[in-house]
């Protein structure tokens, strides 16, 4: 039963709850990120080069709005770190492609256990019921929201 | 009624449709931008500063978690697009804040105002007990992720 009289007020609500999440959420990832010895920019760039599969420097500099000088400086900085490496295409020789290393994806994979034992403690002080319904809630927000976008 | 044998295939639900919905909110956001003349990180630094109220350069690149070089840039670039402006502090002259000017407030509020109306879009495709039932699931969340952040 689609909702023609949609109530401004609930559209309000859900831009605002949707907001406070993604600050929360971002904020326990950066205090998450202080254990460990990368910064929260070097973290961006290892999810969006494990998300993207491989990207040259340029690419990668491209999705996260830096300009050349900057996106090189991080790749040095993360290569130095051991999290990535600089590896020539195989089809390409010219082309110079980021690999992500072991160090980086353990990084990312504890990063999201540390994530998933924090919404453990968040869910476990409600009922299964509501973590249900909360969990369709999501689902169909998600599943709109992806709709919207490809049409 | 606590939950305490929290289903961990729920826990993964939950951090999976909450990144996403991260992402999404996140990539619509840049393309809003996309309109405008400002960047993702001066937009970043618009909304930090209205936030905080006001900030030094110094604070501000603390919390984006920038280089010193890096944060004057941003500031300098921002100033130039009339965004911001550098004003001394009232009670200690020596100290630089920064203002957000009347384009930088009516920059947020017009990507605040696209984002309601793309929701609007998305949340009309379902029914108002829906949406209710979205609303109190989010605020919970809310209510339980900023109740263990303090705690």
């Amino acid at each position: 039963m689609p909702n023609k009289e949609l109530d401004q007020k609930q559209v309000a609500d859900v831009e605002v709850l949707l907001r406070t999440v993604s600050v929360i959420v971002k904020k326990r990832g950066r205090e998450m990120l202080a254990d460990t010895d990368i910064t929260p920019p070097q973290f961006n760039a290892l999810l969006t080069l494990i998300n993207a599969g491989t990207l040259t420097i340029g690419e990668l500099g491209e999705r996260m709005f830096l300009a050349c000088s900057t996106a090189t400086d991080l790749v040095d900085r993360m290569e130095r770190n051991g999290l990535v490496m600089r590896e020539r295409d195989t089809t390409d020789r010219r082309v110079i492609r980021l690999k992500v290393l072991d160090k980086g994806h353990q990084i990312i994979d504890e990063v999201i256990a540390t994530r998933r034992k924090y919404l453990s403690t968040v869910l476990s002080k409600i009922s299964t019921e509501e973590v249900e319904s909360m969990i369709t809630a999501l689902s169909h927000l998600v599943e709109l929201m992806t709709q919207e976008e490809v049409s």
